[in-house]
């Protein structure tokens, strides 16, 4: 495995420092328990809004830190959820009064300890549940995995955050965001994971993966390399025919890179992604086209989803200030 | 080759056509010839600043076309040159009558169609040659090649046009800021040339290579893999070596990602790095690091240091709107 790494166990921290020293004006690092804060808290009372998940997959969620955005976000080690007791100090240091409202993709190391923070913590607490990937059915038994609509429900939620929101206001907000983004993916490779010192999976040079997870867990059916044209109405359509849009129906239309997918591929796969929803008759409103959320170094991508109304297209366009994510300020 | 493509012919236009659709707030898109523009130019008359280079090393230039940054660059094919007749075109259409100032990578291709374009545009013109990659010597016979500094000069130049400073005071700002610039890179494997349908070159698994350029030119060393502190180090010293900085002297610290190399390990890189200029009493005021200038999905980085004083800094804060450098506005 050649990686810029000097050991693995040390990987992730030295990573997170190097990350706070760039970022200095926007985010502060506490080390034991890890998490990343916001430098500089609102001056108002607002919700905290708090995420986190394995690492692994940045810039999600570090670097979606500041204003607008989230309040701290705490890094388990590579795929691997963090403790509870990071979720416990980051919300003691972030809550400001007005309660914690936890985003949470689906996974269950990531739930369970959320929750477990949630329990531990003595102010009022939400949890928002994101798992926009549909490639596993509605009825799985897990649920559905968290994938890279999480970054929409964090700014969306974040704005409304910073607008003053409370709490019950924010876990309503951020449900109703949640049943609105779908996801699926597609994967070329699989990810380098520096513990294993090798790929999660191997595809043939013919073949793709479609509906990977971020992780690299297996999707829904392994077919034939294609063109890019083939490969985008193969995601697009089972987007389709899970939301079932109606015509002139507003889209948020996210096309995400899992790491080594070159920018150039990227909005390819965006021009022909807006092709085929405009062909639908579907209006894409905004959109949001990079390496947001990664899985290390697979080349791969995916297509977001986000049913739009007014609401949700004023908090998108609302200022943020993240190491990622910036616009309006 | 399992890349998102339609055909090699027609990659680079789709792509282009969603990166208009995905900033069409920011950039309109010209096809025949080919270039990107600003959409809304300033208000007042400026110098307008033009770039380009062959495709491949996005976001670099068509990301930095906007606000206080460039107002067209001209994309030639996968690592081509553009052609006089796009950069001519482009001049023609964002020139308000305070002269273009070309900004150009050290290529032969590129410097000699910038030449030719000035050559037939009837409004004064000035050319800023950036070579800020040191691992070849300086009497090389076709001098350094431009790599990862020039969006520096590209933001600083940006900058200062938007206050309104003239031709002559650009190009001699914009050969300062390119004086102060130094470069030097890492490839831990090749990159996937369209194309070709395969590697520029092997490297392999216990190699890497010292000194790449951003096409994946030979370097200047193939060494052993080693750690990512040594290989840091290698870097630094080379830079150190070229430079001998003073301590105190104030730094702009860049850590350049070649396409494929994950945050994690470009901020570890960053770390590393802001540990060695800092014990030798060097003061990083600033930073970036991110997959800016690419090798389509060559694994690897690059180190930069811009030598700063307060001009330069209060230029580089200055507001920048672009696709992929936004800051201030």
């Amino acid at each position: 495995m050649k990686k810029f790494i000097n050991h693995v166990d040390t990987l992730l921290d030295e990573s997170l420092r190097g990350f706070a020293k760039a970022h200095s004006d926007l985010v502060e690092l506490n080390s034991e328990p890890r998490f990343v804060r916001r430098r500089q808290l609102s001056q108002s009372t607002k919700v905290a809004l708090i995420s986190g998940g394995g690492a692994g997959h940045e810039p999600l969620h570090t670097g979606f830190v500041g204003k607008g955005m989230l309040d701290a976000a705490c890094p388990g080690q590579i795929f691997t959820s963090p403790t509870p007791d990071q979720m416990l100090a980051a919300a003691q240091a972030v809550e400001s009064g007005a309660g914690v409202l936890f985003i949470v993709k689906n996974y269950a190391g990531d739930v369970m300890n959320f929750e477990m923070a949630a329990e531990m913590l003595d102010c009022p607490t939400e949890t928002v549940l994101v798992q926009d990937d549909i490639s596993l059915p509605k009825e799985h038994e897990i649920g559905r995995r968290g994938v890279a609509g999480t970054l929409i429900v964090e700014k969306i939620l974040g704005a409304a955050a910073e607008e003053g929101a409370g709490l019950a206001q924010l876990k309503s907000l951020g449900d109703r965001v949640a049943d609105n983004t779908v996801t699926i993916g597609v994967a070329l490779t699989g990810c380098t994971v520096p513990a294993l010192g090798g790929p999660t999976f191997d595809l043939p040079p013919d073949k793709i993966e479609i509906g990977v997870g971020i992780h690299g867990e297996h999707g829904r059916d392994v077919v034939d390399f294609a063109s890019a044209t083939e490969i985008v109405k193969t995601l697009c359509v089972a987007i389709e025919k899970e939301i079932n849009p109606t015509r002139g129906q507003k889209i948020l239309l996210h096309v995400n890179g899992f790491g080594s997918t070159t920018l150039m591929e990227l909005y390819l796969i965006f021009e022909l992604a807006h092709e085929f929803w405009s062909k639908k008759g579907l209006d894409v409103q905004r959109s949001l086209v990079g390496n947001y959320t990664t899985a290390l170094d697979m080349a791969g991508c995916s297509i977001t989803l986000t049913l739009l109304d007014d609401e949700l297209i004023r908090l998108w366009d609302a200022p943020v200030h993240t190491p990622a994510l910036r616009w309006g300020c």
